[in-house]
């Protein structure tokens, strides 16, 4: 089997190099070789072992009949785009790891792929190396899902668990995480829960069988948490996660989120630190389970190229399906959850008044836990406080 | 598709109501109904929702060309053998939670399925609900697996839970755990590893290619844990496990083993607590990824079962594959670790004579950690000091 790269980028070298060094192992079992016929990257890369494999043009892989499949690492939904549905169309199965382009057009290429008779994969788009999308596709799909959350994003998480090991404000661990290459110098897709958006877009669709728009989730990112909220967090034992989250509630209603919760040091996912990343899947049979590992880098992420692709060539390959979603999920002002809440300039008789019976944290500043109430519920007292002369400084869901 | 269950015990009880419960879901994505047609047991249960297809002669499934596919949840290798080896024989696929029957005799079953056509598969037999079996063998056998260690009964995860939280003696919390049901009257295969050691002969089986008898696997439990031991752990932020171990060094030694371990609390399955199971595989590129969920009980386990049959109904059921190892992996006495080790009767200067540098341990005990050493330099060590009149009161490997 002849494949061709998109991308000589982290992944790209990272597959190339996975493909060459566990050669003889994937040839083993797919019981075929696989073999690196080109290589596409507007940059030569002329010191690279695969220099001669390396060209500019990609109409050459698209009319090259010896390609069965392609590997699209180049992220982005436009030259990808572009690239992808090309390949498609020319009854090439296509791989790849990019989250946006699959949150985007991902109905549209799965639907020619199809067609064409050929494969659209994507497992490492979602959690880098752990297998996710294939056991919730192959594992668990004769479970009703009921939950799928997830840690979704390595550099959120890396900042989250420096903000509770030293303490360190938001910024400051920001600094911490782009010194060491964890964060980019624009951040924005990461601390603002885009990059989770898109992934948890892609897993609800897997779930659900609907794929809903990044843009329609409710998306927080954790630029808002404070030092203050990580002591709070610690006093009740709790951990801050980023979480994207896809929940079907019992009378059928659905919601997709993504926002910091607070989780109890009991919860699987609350010990995940670091660029670690965590999936819990909850079937109506399974219960509870949770897929961890490397949730990005050049060689974790390669594995889940390399698993798709070894899916395909040893004939094993499954249809991920799914629909775009006719509207958004349940409006989210019906999401319901206990939160921790943070006022000033208000007493103790206000905030009863307010928000009822509530759980007084012990802190230097006005902090409590409410009762579970809808997102419209907390809007409205919020609106409360501030005809009140009082102010909302901070707010995080708890995770139950 | 019609199937017949053999044992209506708590995994086929657990296994006929998700069959019914999700069966709109089975057949949605399957194309093809799943039927029970038969529940094979020696008892009578006339009170069931499947009284009438309850029968208590297995000649009739093996028979009946209609049926397809056997459930086997008997458990043991007698008749459970009989009967899967006739079934297969007849081309009828068996679905299994049956640890001990796979172990014992895993490589003569695969071998008739696969030369009748049919599949022999046992998702159920390790981790209870988790897909584990699968992803081993479809999502990451692209990589060289490199360990596999796995927190694989929860009989002895809730005890070892309970002496953490509660400074219980081993007695005390075994007591606790029979009285709540999570540990059998005779506790002898779970506290003496033996369950643990069927396991991971099974997922060293499915690493490697090859499967060990479980008798050759060097198995230790968990009954010389004292609670002193325990409070020794806390102090150095460890927890202990019984763990399940198969390793592949990089010189290609293969070892497989159980023995309970001190847990750095960053490992991944330190804080898997109860009776939840978890399973490590490192892989040469995915670096760690961990599978976590609930390692017993009728609905999990029926969650695995269903697994399979769904993936032998839609036709993407796989093959496991190995051979029976001609040898004993690599002779255990090289297995090398740091160790934790109480002595009595020695002082400091016959230690450091006898055990080289160590890391004393504040303890009211002689507690210490050793230097990475191997199993056989140990025991002559541990011969040394009773030559010098003192003994070994506690011995626990250090995971890494």
């Amino acid at each position: 089997m002849k494949v061709a790269i998109l991308g000589f980028g982290t992944v790209g070298s990272g597959t190339a190099e996975m493909l060459t060094k566990n050669r003889a192992l994937l040839k083993a079992h797919a019981g075929e070789e696989v073999e690196i016929k080109y290589i596409v990257d507007i940059r030569s890369f002329p010191d690279s072992p695969f220099a001669d494999r390396i060209i500019n043009d990609f109409s050459v892989v698209e009319k090259d009949d010896e390609i069965s499949l392609v590997i699209e690492v180049i992220g982005g939904a436009k030259i990808a785009y572009d690239f992808t549905k090309r390949a498609l169309l020319a009854g090439k199965s296509v791989v790849t790891s990019n989250k946006e382009l699959v949150a985007t057009h991902g109905v549209e290429l799965l639907s020619i792929a199809k067609e064409k008779g050929c494969y659209y994969l994507f497992e490492a788009a979602v959690g880098g190396g752990i297998p996710v999308l294939s056991p919730i596709a192959n594992d668990l799909s004769h479970n009703e899902i009921l939950e799928v959350s997830g840690i979704l994003n390595g550099t959120t998480n890396y900042i989250l668990t420096r903000m509770f090991s030293s303490g360190a404000s938001f910024e400051a661990a920001l600094a911490e995480a782009q010194a060491k290459g964890y964060a980019e110098a624009d951040p924005t897709a990461d601390v603002e829960g885009h990059d989770a958006a898109r992934k948890i877009a892609i897993l609800g669709a897997l779930a659900s069988g609907k794929l809903v728009s990044a843009d329609a989730i409710h998306t927080e990112g954790i630029r808002a948490i404070r030092a203050e909220d990580v002591k709070a967090a610690e006093k009740i034992g709790c951990s801050i996660k980023l979480l994207g989250r896809y929940l079907r509630t019992e009378s059928g209603d659905m919601f997709l989120l993504v926002a910091p919760f607070l989780l109890p040091a009991d919860s699987p996912l609350s010990g995940i630190s670091d660029v670690y990343n965590g999936v819990l899947v909850r079937g109506n049979f399974v219960g509870d389970v949770m897929f961890y590992g490397r949730g990005a880098g050049s060689e974790p992420t390669a594995s889940a190229v390399v698993a798709d692709v070894d899916k395909i060539a040893r004939k094993a390959a499954y249809r991920p399906a799914f629909t775009a979603a006719e509207d958004v999920p349940t409006e989210f002002s019906y999401f319901r959850a206990r939160r921790y809440v943070v006022v000033e300039g208000a007493d103790a008789a206000a905030i009863e008044i307010i928000f009822g019976e509530t759980e007084p944290l012990a802190s230097e500043e006005n902090a409590f836990l409410t009762a579970e109430m809808s997102e419209k519920g907390f809007s409205e007292r919020a609106k409360r406080l501030e005809a009140c002369g009082g102010k909302i400084v901070s707010h995080i869901r708890l995770y139950r």
